[in-house]
């Protein structure tokens, strides 16, 4: 009893997206979800960004299972790497819902991981995993399937909201179960994380219910094609889009790739449900009346390869979007793709095409709640402490006073960084000792840390690009054996110029020549003599500060 | 009386930014406006972009004058690289209002263009130049000095709205001159070239003066430091927080160098009061509680190296911010900023600044009039011909609606591209043969075009890095000299891995082999050999595309 539970959280904290907490009990350890983030412009040429879990591999021999909340990349999408790195044989069992399962059962054998145990969790189950007995709590969001995950320990139970809303109306499943939270709460709650993203948004969030009507009264006036674009994984606004566009004596088609994947998974697991006749492929759209068609596509955030951003710039292989067509965004941008997504919707408007968007109908809910919600789940679960998760700091900060407004003293809110665990035991909780924290980029197939070099390196090249230069000298007395090799690559407005170029030559045997009446023989010292001088050569002349990259051959 | 009016925009149409058009009649021209945009992340390493101007080239001998509506970066910031690229003496004279004139002439002689003739237009004074006769109608918008253009023709009155709002309260200066407008439209007018901005948004925009109470209201219950951030040229903005800090007893510094220049330029101008004493410097700042200082800041943009952004990550020389202390937004995101304004926000809530924002208190006004404002320029002004300026494809198209609703013929409302003039004589108007259009960069000192292969090699360096491979062969017989050099930059992930620049080196050494088998003795032949080989051992190991880049030397 006199164990010490820790509660660290690797991402999600202090940020938006990649979310990861550790819970170690009695020298055991459950880690609750494994999600990514998508890399900013400044992360060059990075495909994904991960926590850092340097803590969970030097840790690992503790490790009783992993739990997923739901799967959105943010709390799933790092499962396969973090298990790459860690080894198949090393994951004793993932716990999630059936949906999820699935998505991750996809996402594994993608990389070939095909020997890590995948385990549905039915809600109303329960199992133990070392210390904790592990439950999930089935509640709303954008995605079937989501739940809280309850750990009980011999100090009490923990509570991970997961992302959340409470939908009263959610389109195919139940309400959030507010009886099992309120249960949980009368048996007593020792610390509740709780989703952040909404709390900055007054009252109570829409029901995803409300979409389907609006949606019905858009395509009602719709007088040619109709393209929806929303999250491939938001299987009930695509239902909503099915119904509606049935309503209209419209077919349905799927276009993008992971649209139609996350329906397939969806249909199998009867998440969605598309009668009869309905569907068609993306390859017979032109076999139908533009009026008797809906076109369901990716492409909302405005991602360059979507199937969207595709038609926008008339460049999709299957649909050729024209004047009087009507897209509808069943989806708001995500903060950083607003000026993909108004670049998209200005082609649109450009091909003569209508658009409507969230501003101009009410045909997109939110999957997260607001304040209220947020002050409910505390009021349902009554935890004695708090830790406001998947926020940056000004979403965790409101999140602390909403808690605090409904009663949970301060002093028991612990907002936290990731890497920084709080310790809870009999006699209260603290915050513990740090561990190594932050992020971890994929670049291709390989993993690693950001302070490596490359990254610093791809900024200076993208910048203003790079100079190469080959000087061949003799091993005998450094003189130059043949005439230096000058290239550049990414320095804009050189090709009119081979003026430059010879005389960046010029400047290569001046500084050789320099080199040697200074007796510099050493290839390395030669090299940095010949970057520092041309170098300068450069900034003087085209005030910009290209990579400079000299290289000696001594033969 | 049979010659043609051309009215060429070649930027600023079907796009936010770079605003520039050419009028032409009888041979002569006239440019109206000559602004930039800032690049995109895409655009690597670019500094600025302009409109292609190859058109005014090619045309420079029928340059009569050059008319600037106010002095905004994407109404004037191309001027001294357009001036610089066509020659001082090929311009006979830029007209604009004393402050914008002021701006232009800082602005080049930055650029050491010190013989440009540059001339104060007054309000209610009019300049012939050529077949033109120029007069500048008083405007509101958010820089002071901001005017509307009318160019008088044989054949009629074309105006020029610039960026405008119809302010009835602005702040220092009179309203916008309603009564010249309908003088002009009395008169008058063949073509309106209006602002499209905020077309999009219903009713009419807010008085720049209800700002100041609302700051004044926000600085009353602020208990320490207040940090002010806008639009550093917005000197009416300025005024008004410096009122408010005086009610509140409040010494005001200005921080970051464009605010400092845009001030002094003002207020040598009288376009602001400080009053006696307000004023210190950055330097004594810390000399004041912090209860009496309002900071005037840079950076309301997120922009990287601003005083603001320097401030929230704890690098500023002169400001060091803490818990208590206020920053007030008093600007909204320009599309595309959003994610580095959050991001500054969120660093403040981590130092535990409070953070007030134009959705918190009305601490914005936007500078561009809605939807009835653009309705009432065209009422007063009643053009027979309307051409939408200043806005994306979307915005031109709902301008276009407007000016129908208040009864402009569909068939008189010209939606044009970059680089596509309107022609208009006494038959009417039509769309004439499009002109070289699009934009060029600047990159350091140079300015150039878009099709330039450094913007795609940058990217292809930005995504993978660069492999550099230099091998030294025979001129006898093409056999390796010393073993190859293989250097790597903006590769990640390469340090701990020896292993694989040896392999790449044997890779090498093989390619080179296979080369001598197929007596490939040429070096570009024998470059593009090594390329083939070493791209494809590269990708097949790593998954990634680097730029490949061989250097064969012959000795």
């Amino acid at each position: 009893m006199s164990a010490t539970l820790r509660v660290l959280p690797l991402g999600g904290v202090g940020e938006i997206g990649k979310n990861m907490t550790v819970v170690e009990y009695d020298g055991r350890m459950v880690i609750v979800d494994c999600g990514l983030r998508f890399p900013t412009a400044e992360m060059m040429g990075i495909d994904l960004v991960l926590p850092d879990f340097t803590y969970v591999r030097e840790n690992i021999e503790k490790l009783e299972a992993i739990v997923i909340t739901h799967g959105h990349e943010d709390h799933l999408g790092a499962l396969p790497w973090v298990i790459r790195d860690l080894g198949q044989d090393k994951i004793p069992v993932v716990y999630s819902g059936q949906l999820t399962i699935a998505m991750a059962r996809s996402k594994l054998d993608e990389h070939k991981l095909r020997d890590v145990p995948l385990e549905v969790l039915p809600i109303g189950d329960t199992v133990d995993a070392g210390p904790f007995e592990i439950e999930r709590i089935h509640l709303t969001h954008s995605i079937p399937d989501s739940s809280g995950i309850a750990l009980k320990t011999p100090l009490g139970t923990i509570l991970f909201t997961g992302d959340y809303k409470f939908d009263q109306t959610p389109v195919g499943g139940a309400p959030a179960d507010m009886a099992r939270l309120a249960e949980l709460g009368k048996e007593g709650v020792l610390l509740l994380c709780g989703d952040s993203t909404n709390v900055d948004r007054a009252g109570v969030s829409d029901s995803e219910s409300i979409v389907g009507p609006h949606l019905d009264r858009v395509f009602a006036r719709c007088p040619a094609r109709i393209v929806v674009t929303c999250f491939a994984s938001n299987i009930h606004r695509v239902q909503q889009v099915v119904h509606a566009a049935e309503k209209n004596g419209r077919k349905v088609a799927l276009v993008g790739r992971s649209m139609r994947k996350n329906v397939n998974i969806g249909r199998s697991l009867g998440h969605i449900d598309i009668p009869e006749g309905m569907l068609v492929t993306p390859r017979e759209i032109d076999q139908f009346a533009d009026e008797k068609i809906v076109i369901i596509s990716t492409g909302s955030q405005g991602e360059p390869l979507s199937a969207l951003r595709r038609m926008a710039y008339r460049d999709h292989p299957q649909v050729e979007l024209k004047s009087g067509d009507t897209v509808v965004f069943s989806a708001t941008p995500i903060p950083g793709n607003e000026r993909a997504v108004n670049e998209t919707i200005d082609r649109l408007y450009h091909i003569g095409c209508e658009v409507v968007t969230a501003r101009d109908a009410p045909i997109h809910a939110s999957g997260h709640g607001y304040a209220e919600e947020v002050k409910m789940m505390i009021n349902l679960t009554r935890p004695k402490y708090v830790m406001p998760v998947h926020g940056d700091y000004k979403r965790m900060l409101i999140h602390s006073q909403l808690a605090q407004a409904v009663g949970i003293p301060a002093s028991n809110i612990f907002r936290t960084e990731n890497g920084l665990p709080l310790e809870i035991d009999a006699e209260g909780a603290r915050f513990g000792k740090a561990v190594q924290a932050g992020m971890i980029f994929v670049d291709g197939v390989d993993i690693g840390d950001v302070s490596d070099v490359a990254l610093r390196d791809r900024r200076m090249l993208s910048g203003d690009g790079i100079f190469i230069i080959v000087a061949t000298i003799s091993e005998q007395d450094g003189s130059s054996v043949v005439p230096p090799e000058v290239l550049a690559r990414g320095v804009p407005f050189l090709e009119g110029n081979s003026a430059f170029i010879g005389e960046l030559r010029e400047a290569v045997e001046d500084s050789l020549d320099g080199a040697a009446e200074q007796q510099i023989t050493e290839v390395d010292v030669l090299q940095s003599h010949l970057h520092d001088d041309l170098a300068k050569f450069i900034y003087d002349r085209l005030k910009r500060r290209p990579m400079v990259l000299p290289v000696v051959v001594e033969v």
